[in-house]
């Protein structure tokens, strides 16, 4: 029964990879909140008292699908996340199937393993020394942010573990007009308030101005304000720029501050060697967020925090709980990495990683990356030849666009406002299925919904 | 070649879900850290540069599965996270396919909706009024601990947000001994200080004192502190303690204290009509951990934080990204529910536990959860009639006991010691596929592992 069952399904999602795969399918299938709720042809949200059938059962699948977004899609440019990668997708098959925890070497020993060796390669990359780095894989990149500062800030004032924030003095951290939230989110949480996150301004690349980092630091010394961490963005959310990492590095050293890079977008690039100098001075990081789930295209949620100075995580963290960290086990109990960890049970986001790293090589990564460079060139240089797009539109008509493109369901992208600009698209290659005639259906899409506004 | 691949993959994983069922195959093939690290014949945990064949990824996964640890095995009693349910599977094979994220309708318009209904279910059986409640599903019971702390204090300080803790007093929270250590590990996150977490004494059963918990409020306050959170716990995790709920209430309630009820093992008991009397009183509470990922038996990631105050969870956490939470989309925004996250990207936890309901009804886990608890019944029988067993045992025998039992690989139980209590065995149940065999099969096999000693 059981076999029968997952047979079907695996029919079931075959079906899907293979629309998700192909160009005249739709990437979405959009109805209101109101009209799923209600039930559309059979397919109710509602949860009974007594069992369904199995049969009943795969239909819920069917539907659960059709009524969804086809992330990986070609034409689907709407997030950072996107892509099906087969490999990545039978990892998580396999990742669910065990169904296991990272806590302990006790109940996770291949995947505490993979997470140490992914880890330390990450850090190669990265170019930290070998006795250098330490790192957890995290539930999103926000999450990864946050340990950031969680650290920068034991590592400064170990007794905030027991004492909290009352006996420290006010702390002060610096990030870019265009980094991500998660950093101000984090500094509501962590209690630093976001009225002590400083804005640096950025230049109209949307890189961080070093010489605006070092005033902001000047005047949250002089208002009484003790800055304790910079976050540099490699590769922002909107603009894909990438923070100037050497300058803004010297400053850190200069006001021995912590410096973190968030390259949860960016960080892909350093596995092209083509690419890898935009993030020329990541070295010198004290802490780096980089997400496998976006630009590498590993399927969600696959996230990494790397931190160079060892020790620094465990310390932080741990509470010794015992019924989980006993200390008189046969095995090396250094492998019990779970104190290290702000969760408790935490999910295995690395065997899918591990899977694809072996199933394309570290050779295999850097293609990929590059082809999504190639794809972002493309568009750039077909719309500098098209007269029917402006390079930021001066109109309202962005989000009408999209709401046609919605309902048609043909393709997805972005649109927000930034500042002075009003609504404008924001156009991710992180897709490994997209190829140029996709950018090319994404531009006349674009003109043929947007000409009868 | 996608087909042949995951048709070939599933046959792994058919029968490895096969062996997990199968009692006569061990739980695990214990190996130390440095044996896998070596490369097991020929299995190599080491990423290549170049690519590995599709034939190579297929070992891979079957060499992954054979010295990881079957958690769904009926003898795996280690854990409060067990069994393998195959629709909770079939529910994570399609939500990895499927490959979105919670934060938009836009991008997850089905399981946006099933979240908010299995929410309000839950709501229900905690027995809140229709018109209360909001929650958010969150990796794991430690971080939706996190969140009741974070929106407790809000909810008395909403100036935390922008001016952090050196605007607020010294705040003080109050648990039991036997709480779990997510409590002191969320103070120490959001820069409250684990000393200002005070720690509640518990009868000898493990359940706090409502007494004790009334004086630790006025010591707190004698010394300067501003008392604003209790947790109180329902299902200890080493004892399975529930806490008096009504008491504590009654006791918050007369000092103006968020009530926390940290639920996250027990709360399956709320399915049961046997067996909810247990959690009376918890309808009081301001909040509720309950993670389905424990006694109900749904795969590991999937942990719900329910609030009773509406509207608190988005204040506290929005901050209103303009590249996600556009105002101007085509349909109900209300929708997005993301930014009452302190994540972005947040993994879709919700369609496995979707389905399992559909597949189980209400009924079938109310049964689910009532075999749990009759095996645990039967192993106290069990122990109350056999003279080679104490109910703790009062010598360093459980490590040694362990060591060999992970060495035979047969079954696996968990061990510590608690206060005056030496090394134990913690046994527990949420392990579907577990029959009273099997306990007795556990209990031999301790005693047969001992005598040698
Ligand atoms: C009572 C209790 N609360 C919270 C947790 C933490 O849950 P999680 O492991 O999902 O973070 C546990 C875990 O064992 C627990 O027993
Ligand atoms: C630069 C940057 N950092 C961090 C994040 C947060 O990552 P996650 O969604 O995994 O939490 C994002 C998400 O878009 C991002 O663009």
């Amino acid at each position: 029964m059981t076999r029968n069952f997952l047979q079907e399904l695996l029919g079931i999602l075959l079906a899907y990879v293979g629309k998700t795969f192909d160009r005249s399918s739709k990437v979405l299938d959009f109805h209101h909140p109101h009209q799923l709720k209600e039930g559309l042809e059979g397919f109710s949200l509602e949860l009974p008292d007594q069992p369904e059938n199995l049969e009943q059962i795969l239909v819920d699948c069917r539907d659960t699908l059709k009524y969804g977004v086809k992330t990986g899609h070609p034409r689907f440019f709407n997030q950072l996340s996107s892509g099906l990668d087969v490999i990545g997708l039978a990892g998580e098959w396999l990742t669910s199937t065990a169904n296991t925890n990272m806590f302990t070497f006790e109940i996770s020993p291949v995947f505490i393993l993979m997470e140490e060796i992914v880890l330390r390669k990450m850090q190669e990359k990265v170019g930290w020394a070998a006795e250098e780095g330490d790192g957890i894989f995290c539930p999103g990149g926000s999450m990864s942010n946050l340990y950031s500062l969680l650290l920068a800030r034991y590592d400064r004032y170990p007794e905030v573990k027991t004492g909290g924030m009352a006996e420290l003095p006010r702390l002060a951290l610096f990030t870019s007009e265009h980094s991500h939230y998660s950093i101000r989110k984090a500094a509501a949480v962590l209690g630093i308030g976001t009225k002590n996150v400083f804005v640096v301004k950025c230049d109209e690349r949307g890189k961080m101005i070093p010489d605006e980092l070092e005033s902001c630091i000047i005047r949250a010394k002089t208002s009484g304000c003790v800055p304790f961490y910079v976050n540099a963005t490699a590769g922002t959310t909107v603009y894909g720029a990438f923070d100037p990492l050497h300058n803004i590095a010297d400053i850190c050293a200069k006001h021995n501050l912590w410096m973190h890079v968030d390259a949860a977008w960016g960080g892909g690039l350093l596995m092209s060697k083509r690419h890898r100098g935009k993030l020329q001075g990541i070295e010198r990081a004290s802490s780096v967020t980089w997400n496998p789930h976006k630009m590498m295209g590993v399927p969600l949620q696959c996230a990494a925090l790397l931190i160079r100075k060892k020790g620094l995580l465990q310390e932080c963290n741990q509470l010794k709980a015992e019924y989980l960290f006993q200390p008189d086990k046969q095995y090396d109990v250094s492998y019990d990495t779970g104190d290290k960890s702000i969760q408790c049970g935490r999910h295995v986001d690395i065997f899918k990683l591990w899977l694809m790293w072996k199933a394309k090589g570290s050779e295999g990564f850097s293609m990929q990356v590059n082809r999504c460079l190639e794809n972002a060139e493309y568009l750039f240089n077909c719309l500098s030849k098209r007269a029917d797009f402006e390079l930021v539109c001066k109109s309202k008509v962005a989000p009408k666009i999209k709401a046609k493109m919605m309902e048609e369901g043909m393709v997805m992208i972005g649109y927000q406002p930034l500042k002075d600009k009003v609504n404008f698209f924001r156009c991710v290659f992180s897709n490994p299925a997209t190829r140029k005639e996709d950018v090319d259906f994404l531009l006349d899409e674009i003109t043929r919904l947007g000409c009868g506004l």
